[in-house]
């Protein structure tokens, strides 16, 4: 049996089940033993892009690696976008990059390059397999590494003879184990969070679900101090009747004065927060005061439960309370806009839903109507690298067959992985794109005018404008094999996402802003 | 003055007119400074991959640098493959990647990443700036270094506060020599060539232009030497009344085949021909047998004339002859396929048209038919990345406004960057874009098969079969403001062409075959 074979069947053991693909020739004994190990989906995207974002979202909703399949340099590099994102969530990933055989690297062939070079900025683990032995140990190893906390992605290379070569009997098994409590770091939080009351904060990021909310109301019961979550978390449950805290707001100068006078906070499962970009008129990175003291408890990419109940426990914290739950917000009619179009998707949303939320400015009336919709599950754009939602969504679909997706989707990031759309109707993943079409890159035109630029030319309007011509997304729907709808006020988009949301299957409703 | 200003004065007084650009929040001050540097265009796409393949088409087409315009690591890393082919190419590109002001960097914000690691595969030049005045320098010698020979890729990383910040008064100039002739290498070669004969070979690379084949026929005349031209060459003037040379097959054993009896070889612009990919069963990578000398006359990216007329002297070849312009071809009816498809785009090409083909396994008919076409250009994939074709035509139609494009491309590769197309109608280019919609990685079928896998699975044939769903290449070309049309029959496509190729502005043609 050769190496492909054997490092599917290690992978398989080791827990992977599913594998986004789009091979090449390097790739065709990984390709041919898809067919030979059973319990590995193998799932084909037409840019690599989508595979890489699809393992993204599968990873966040189930906390496994997903396996990529991709084709030398170039083919991991169009997946580097979402790896981006994927390092940020801390999601577990395995790529598996097929290379050249060893003996034929030095001849420096049209597809050769430095992939090494190119996967270490997004992973946290690049090794090469260069034996068939090795690469079934190597196989082993990345999903342990992937997994294992701080939990991101392992890259490994993949000499197309370790591939065809004859691998030894036997599959090596491997466990990952999580972290473990920082003691000290949680009883120091714990001291801060007390002493400072309402001027200490706790901050959570990653992935926060009901134990990690339930945990920090509980210590915010104790200790009357703010909670707080990262602007952008991997993985946020939501609803009414769930806790609910705010986000640190995206702009610098609105965090800076949300933050204000806080004296501590204790950063569980994130960092301590800094503006996403730098600005000239601001001339900081820190979102804190000067004079707040940072108590990191676990990074990104670690389980932050245990160490909440471990905080709530050493405050001698009372048992979690619950939160009355609010009556879910009245469907809208008239207008379409920001706010109409977040209000119609929190009013129908159903139990369960999984919302991919990459609708930059478009996500307002989301992001103020969601605490109100039915308890679901949100997934953000945790690296700023546009493109993840449509992906996002696809992986996060194969994840949770019974959970339905709605891909909340800017235009102008949309485009950058539409070919994400084909996956859906090939896999008849059941999710609702919901595209935000205000044919603009919105935040740019914001961000051209925060920079001085009050008055920009053509050519620099040129740049945030998606006008000239207007997509049509229900044709790019079409050919892609996804029915799709165009609303133009608030009661059409309730109904067409009743619609879409009561049928399984994959479609694409394009709601004009 | 600011930096990004004056950077861009700079840039456009050596030479550069045009800008491909999906920009974000840290290149705000390069957007703004757009309008107010006259006689640099700037071209919105919707996905870096289509900025970059642009920028390679119109390297191509000019010799001159582009510049693209990204926005940070993930930004650059979505142009990365279409750069791995404008290296292979040795396309002249500037890439200006805007990062965070120098004092963000620390912070590791979201977007941050390693910009080097990823840029430094795909350049032979990497820097970055990080003050205004350095900014300034850096974007000089950046388009020196990309045009110097052998020509290529610069990339130059912006720090924001660069771009921002005050730069001094004055603008630097810059020249990029060519190579020289290396009249040692001519001597040698033009010695082996005599004295090998019909044993002797010249192969041809890069770009090569009608100079360069009349000068390789010329030395043919001389010594009875075979001429080959490199797989895929950047660029190729071929047609009828030129001198049309043999490409080396893309299969090794009929390159191997080809290239046997051969005592050696002078290489001009390219490098000894290597097996695109290496095989189990031939295990070796060089396609040359094993006692044939090699004459590296001039490698990638560098112009071969002036080298082949030296060679041509050297040999006191007789002057170029001429040769016969055949018929061109008839135009085809009855069944579309391969071969007809090829024929009928050879039959009614215009005289000056540029192919950009990416069609793989369908372009075996405009191989067969294209050396009686009319006069033409055809820029090939060099690097074998797919997702050249679409960007690659863009950038073809914006260096030659005058001349009709034709994208001969493959469904496959084609969905890589089909963003493309919105570009094309934006710009309103003259750009045809033929679609051979076979529905498969048709390619991969063929190596699955060469690998030794008579009888792939379903899984194995799912990774390389399109055709569920059905792609509607004329929806998608719909929903990005093309008009578009299917065609069945050859007719039908002749009809469909001569319509196209005579009308202004984009269109796309989805060729069932």
């Amino acid at each position: 049996m050769n190496g492909a074979h054997r490092a599917l069947e290690a992978a398989h053991l080791a827990g992977v089940e599913v594998c986004f693909a789009n091979p090449g020739t390097t790739e065709m004994e990984m390709v041919a033993a898809l067919d030979s190990v059973n319990g590995i989906r193998s799932v084909l995207c037409l840019f690599e892009g989508v595979a890489t974002g699809a393992a993204d979202g599968y990873g966040r909703m189930t906390g496994k690696p997903a396996m990529t399949l991709v084709h030398l340099g170039p083919g991991f590099a169009n997946g580097i976008a979402n790896l981006h994102n994927a390092r940020r969530a801390g999601t577990p990933i395995v790529n598996m990059i097929g290379d050249h055989p060893t003996w034929h690297l030095s001849s420096d062939s049209p597809l050769t390059s430095d992939i090494e070079s190119l996967a270490s900025p997004v992973s946290k683990w690049v090794r090469r397999s260069e034996s068939a032995g090795k690469l079934v140990q190597d196989t082993v190893e990345a999903v342990a590494v992937a997994q294992s906390e701080p939990s991101g992605v392992a890259s490994l290379i993949i000499s197309q003879d370790a591939a065809w070569d004859e691998a030894p009997d036997g599959l090596p098994t491997v466990s990952s184990p999580s972290m473990g409590l920082d003691e000290e770091s949680i009883q120091s939080a714990s001291r801060m969070l007390k002493e400072k009351g309402e001027r200490g904060a706790l901050l959570l990021g990653s992935r926060a679900l009901r134990p990690s909310l339930e945990a920090a109301a509980q210590i915010q019961s104790a200790t009357g101090c703010q909670v707080f979550v990262d602007t952008f978390m991997a993985r946020l449950e939501g609803g009414a009747g769930l806790p609910g805290f705010d986000a640190i707001p995206y702009f610098p100068e609105q965090a800076i004065d949300k933050l204000s006078g806080l004296q501590g906070i204790a950063v569980v499962g994130s960092r301590p927060p800094v503006a996403f970009f730098g600005y000239k008129h601001l001339n900081r990175s820190s979102l804190l005061p000067d004079d707040c003291e940072s108590q990191v408890v676990c990074g990104t990419g670690v389980d932050s439960g245990p160490s909440l109940a471990a905080i709530a426990q050493e405050l001698g914290a009372p048992d979690y309370a619950g939160v009355p739950s609010n009556p879910h917000p009245a469907e809208p009619d008239g207008e379409l806009n920001v706010l109409s179009l977040g209000q119609a998707l929190a009013s129908v949303l159903p139990e369960g839903a999984i919302v991919v939320n990459e609708a930059a400015t478009s996500s307002l009336g989301w992001v103020v109507h969601s605490s109100k919709a039915a308890p679901h599950d949100v997934l953000n754009l945790t690296g700023g690298a546009i493109g993840q939602g449509i992906p996002c969504a696809v992986g996060a679909a194969i994840a949770a067959p019974d959970r339905p997706v709605v891909a909340l989707q800017a235009d102008g990031s949309g485009m950058y992985t539409v070919q994400g759309l084909w996956s859906m109707a090939r896999e008849q993943l059941n999710v609702t794109v919901l595209v935000c079409a205000n044919q603009a890159y919105r935040i740019l035109q914001t961000e051209l005018e925060r920079s001085g630029n009050h008055d920009p030319g053509p050519a620099a309007m040129s740049m945030t404008n998606l006008s000239s011509p207007e997509l049509d997304w229900t044709k790019l729907a079409a050919g892609m094999g996804l029915p799709a709808v165009r609303v133009t006020r608030a009661d059409e988009l309730v109904s067409a996402l009743k619609r879409s949301l009561s049928e399984p299957g994959p479609s694409l409703i394009e709601a004009l802003l």
